[in-house]
This record gives C-alpha cells, sequence and structure tokens, in this order.
C-alpha cells in the first residue's frame, strides 16, 4: 500500500515516498499526506532539516495514471486534482519553514521531479533519471506546477524538457540546473548536507528561504480564463488516447483534436 | 538574390534563411518575408513542428549593414526598422502556434543569434560560431531584440556578450545557455528532435509553450522617453563613424559623441 | 590602515580594496569610500572602464566583523549599516556609467562576493575562493544584497549557497553563473577584456548596461514591515552568540532564539 513516511532523527526529519511496485507513482492519498506531513513538520520549531527522499533505490516515477479515470477524467475534477490536491501539496514543500534537502536515486519524473523541484536542495546518485515525459499521454503540464520548473531551469530548458518528452541522465540534469550535484552515496551526501545546514543559526536559514522566494520572481498568476484554457485538454480526445495506450502499452495516435 | 525559402515535409516545415554571398545577412525583405512565413505557419494547424535553418553551411551573418545607410540613417527610419520590421518578424517567430527548432552551422550572430534565440530549441555545429558584436559598428542592442537575448541567458551573460562584443564558439555558447546541444550532424538531430515533438500530442505541445512564455517573466515595457532614449544612437557621430568604418573595412575612432 | 585606491591609465581606472592583515575586509569606512569612489568614476565621461580588485593577492574577504559591536548592534544601527552603508555603496558600482570588472584571486567571501556580483564582469583565478559563510555567524543575508547574488544564480544556487554555508572553488563558481571565467593571469585578462571593451563605441556600451538592468526583473520591493522582519536577528541570541563565536574562535551553539 502507498504512504509518506516520516521520521525524525535528533533535528533531522525524513519524508519517504512509497508506493512498491509502482516506482513511488504518487496517488491522491499520497499527495494529501504529503501536504499533512509538511504541514506538521513545518510547525516543529526544534527541526533544522528535512530529507525527502524515496522507498527502496527510485525517488518517484510521477503520477499514479491508473487512477486518472477516477480523479481526472473531466474538467472539474482534472482542476481539482491539479490546482487543490498537487498544487497546494507543492506549496507546502516550498513553504515549509524548515530547509528541504531532496536525495534522489533511480526514477525522478513528472510528479516525482515536480516535489524535487519544490525542495531547496537537489542531490542525485549518478544513475538517477529525470524527465516530464507527458507529451505521448497527451496532456500539458499544469501551470501551478510549470513555475517551480521554470524558477529553477529557465525558459529555455522547460520548452526542451516538455516539447521533447524525453528522460535524461543526472549529468544532464545537472548542467540544466535541475539538481545541484552529483554523488556516489546520495544518502550519506544528504546527511553530511542536512548536519551543516543544521549547525548554522535556524533563524538565519529560515529568513534566507524566506527571502529567496520572496524576491524571485514569478509571473503574475493566470487569469480564471487562461487556467480554464490550460486545462482544456482534459475534454480533448488526445488526451484520452494517450492515457488509454499509456494503460494498455501501444503507441498513441494523435490527431490535433 | 535574398529569400525566405519554405519547405514542407509531411508535419514538419523547414523555413532557410538565404542570402548567398553575404553570410544570410538579414535584409529588410528577409525580415519581412520571416513575418509573413511564420504567420503562415502558424495558422496551419496541421504542422507539428519547425525547423529553421541558414543555406551552404551558415545560420546568418547578423542585419544587412550595406543597407543601414538606406533604411536606418536617422532615428525615425531606425526606430521603424527595429520596433516594427525586426521586432515582429521576432515576435512571429517566438509566438508561432508550433514548436520551432533552430539548428545551426557556420555563423550565427547579430541577427542570426536573434532569430535563433527566438526559437524554443537550439541545435548548434561544433564549429559554429556565435555573438552580437555591435559595439565596434557604435551601437546599442535594441530593447526588443535585447529580451530575447535575457530571457535565455540573464543578466551576467547578456552583460559579457554585449560589452566585450566577442564572436564565440558552440561549446562557450552551450555554457552559456545560448544553445541546448551540440551536434555531429545538425541536420539529422534537429530531424530527430522534430520527429519525437510530432509524435507527441499537438494540443499539449502548444499549451506547453504558450504557459512557459506567459509565465516566463518580462520586464515592464519601455515608456516612450525610454524608447527614444534607447535609439538616440541613431543620431550620434559614433554610430556613423562605426558603420562607415565597417564598410571601407577600416578601424573606427569612438569619441563617445 | 584600510583604504579604497584608485588609479588610472588612460580610458582605464582601476580600483583597489586595502585592508592589510584583515584580507581586505569591508570596514564602514571602506564602504563610504567605495561609494565615493563610484559617484565620482561615473561622472567621468573620460572613462571606458572600470576594474576592482583587491591588495595583496585577495579580493576581499568579507565585512570587518569586529566593527559589529559598535555598528551593528541593535535594530536601528544594523538597519542602517545595511540599507545605508552596504546598499548604497553596491548600488553605486551597479548603476555606474561605465563597464565594471572585477578582477577576483584569492578570498572573495561575504561582502566581497556582493561587490564582485555588482560589477559586470567576474574574472577569477584558479585558487579563488567563493561564498556567503553566514549561517555559523548566526545571521542571515540583507534583503538589497540578497538581489544581487538572485540576478546572477537563480533561486536554486543562492538557496544551496546561503543554507549550506559552504565556501567553494572557481571552478563551482562557474558552474554556479557566480563567474564569467577562469584565468591563469587574472590582472592581465581583466586589463585585455577592459581594452576590448574601451575599443567599442562608449554610448552603446553605456546604453547596453542600461538596459539590461532595466530589463533584468527584480521583484517588488520589499514593504516597511517585510524589511523589519529581515533586520529582526539582530535582537536575536543566536546573532551574538554567533558573532562572539566567531571572535572567540570556539564553535557556536544556536538555540534558535
Amino acid at each position: 500500500m502507498s504512504e509518506i513516511r516520516c521520521d525524525k532523527d535528533g533535528a533531522i526529519a525524513t519524508v519517504t515516498l512509497s508506493n512498491p511496485g509502482k516506482l513511488n507513482a504518487l496517488d491522491v492519498a499520497m499527495w494529501q499526506g504529503l501536504r499533512n506531513t509538511f504541514d506538521k513538520l513545518s510547525a516543529d520549531t526544534a527541526l533544522r532539516c528535512i530529507i525527502v527522499t524515496g522507498e527502496d533505490g527510485n525517488f518517484a516515477a510521477g503520477a499514479d495514471i491508473a487512477e486518472f479515470a477516477t480523479v481526472r477524467s473531466n474538467l472539474a475534477d482534472g482542476m481539482h486534482y491539479h490546482t487543490d490536491t498537487i498544487a497546494l501539496a507543492l506549496q507546502a514543500i516550498g513553504n515549509c519553514l524548515h530547509p528541504t534537502i531532496a536525495a534522489i536515486e533511480g526514477v525522478c519524473v513528472g510528479g516525482g521531479l515536480e516535489i524535487a523541484c519544490a525542495c531547496d536542495l537537489r542531490i542525485a546518485a549518478a544513475g538517477s533519471r529525470f524527465g516530464i515525459p507527458i507529451n505521448r499521454l497527451g496532456f500539458p503540464l499544469a501551470p501551478g506546477e510549470l513555475q517551480g520548473l521554470l524558477d529553477l531551469v529557465g525558459k529555455a530548458a522547460a520548452l526542451e524538457i516538455l516539447l521533447e518528452g524525453r528522460v535524461f541522465d543526472a549529468e544532464e540534469a545537472r548542467g540544466k540546473g535541475l539538481i545541484h550535484r552529483i554523488a556516489a552515496n546520495v544518502a550519506d551526501e544528504a546527511r553530511q548536507s542536512a548536519a551543516r545546514i543544521a549547525k548554522g543559526a535556524p533563524l538565519a536559514a529560515r529568513m534566507n528561504k524566506k527571502l529567496i522566494n520572496r524576491l524571485s520572481v514569478a509571473a503574475q498568476p493566470l487569469t480564471a480564463q487562461e487556467l480554464q484554457q490550460a486545462f482544456a485538454f482534459l475534454e480533448s480526445q488526445d488526451y484520452r488516447e494517450g492515457v488509454s495506450s499509456f494503460l494498455q502499452k501501444t503507441p498513441p495516435t494523435f490527431t490535433g483534436q
């Protein structure tokens, strides 16, 4: 069964994404669990740093696509799924009072990559793999999830990642600014980074994080009409074709309808 | 004679910059041709991707400076040349409905680099060369052309490129974020990238592109007075000195007047 | 005794940070000297370029922390120190009419790195060292100093630099976008870059610099309340603990108070 696990070791907490047999793909319960977990951790002022990682050698494979038939099958459900369930979980991570470190091994794609992007630091294994390969699934990235990617890699790399839909290695991810460093032992390096952060003054770390977020310029929020257009794909034939082809493991045929 | 050529191969169009004997330098007719070509391609919803390239081993050498005596000899003409002719052509490329790929060999400088920057992806040959060497020509980059550069490389690299006015190689261009990748066979790599894009859902690609442009933050537009100041160089002695020295192949002497 | 020295060689001025025996750490008099020096240089239209460097093999080690007991011991003094003394010096450099080049050897940390970030180009020796290791000193980066860092390295690298507080080498600094290039002979490379800039039209260089600053998007200014919060650390126990531990060369113990 899927779960968001949370362990504490002194002033350092570790949050683990777990969905056995599905590369830790995120279902709705996990997105809600992430939000609740980070809301609680953020309120615990005894903490100094939070490490986010995935169970059993992978970070996370993205959203649990098998769920789309029930939670993202029409415009209203799909908008709720993205702007409430996912965006609020990512915001809970991004706005967490404490510094956060994503410790990444294996697959880190789609929603998994979004969670990593919402953390403050990203440390990855040489064999880890990155990307947002949703163009073959027939849908664009939701705006609330796109902003986090854009803040890290800029316009040119965001276009490449989304238009080509390739999955790429850690070296390429580092070149794009997606990860801070590649480590031989990711868990060790994340612990050392967390220990270093924990040795500094916590009020200073929290204010640095708060000011960096405050002074990083984001675009004007989308209007209601722009939001509606961004989710219009939910009623397209190509979206249904992409998801059903993925689940049936057949190549999709897109018509632009 | 100069021309903008447009060929279609299934769902992929190729736009070729051509000005034989002038390294495909862009004259006014070519800027207008680019705008018209991209307006038409953008309206063709059967398309999936557009490749932009240059004739005969070069991308483009910049604006056709021999024309400056007639099209950019005073403030009114110069502002029209930049804010209408050039900026509208770049906007037609940047706002094109379909994903665009610049396939770059040889010289890609000045106006040629601006065209490449307006595309979504940039793939270049190892021997290609980049820069905006206009400081020796006595004029600054027009604001409508500067924003596209800034969006890709940021403040530090934009200052370096314009203040030093160096021409640099593909490896340095990649380091600055000007190009996405260096390819042994640029035409092949561009075709493969276009094929990959064409296999994805077109509505998703178009919305990804639209949202990335929408959420990439640009500065407030210049006021009329700021625009006027940005083009005041057109009435300076140093501008005339820079252009005439270039055409006569003698070193310019600048006085700051 | 500390000083800001200014020498001219034709159209190129060199500003030297000097505080012997303190790795050119910046005291209040030096920050004020920097502001006055750059205000004067900016008004001298015969100049073409300004090189900023440090005395005796180091750029600068940051602020002179021994002074904190007198100039930054309470909220009012600390806000004055940062928003008037330091921020106005950095603005005088950043808004200087002429192109500026930081020629960096040895230590370039804290306030020294802020000065380098305010310059237009940064050229560094292979052995130079960078960072803002203030988390162990118990305080966050002041907002007026943070914006300059963010403009160059973006959100992800700014978080890493401030949360970890590591001091890192020139290669890592180049990877983060902090410096433009590493040179075997920094003084030579800076002179060649200045000579190249000086050969271009000065009005063009000044307008390029002005437009790049104008079109680089910065966040909305902080409100009075946000500013107050950003400096609240000045009344914390951890700030006093960090500074006194540093001066006594003992490890600090932070409590979050």
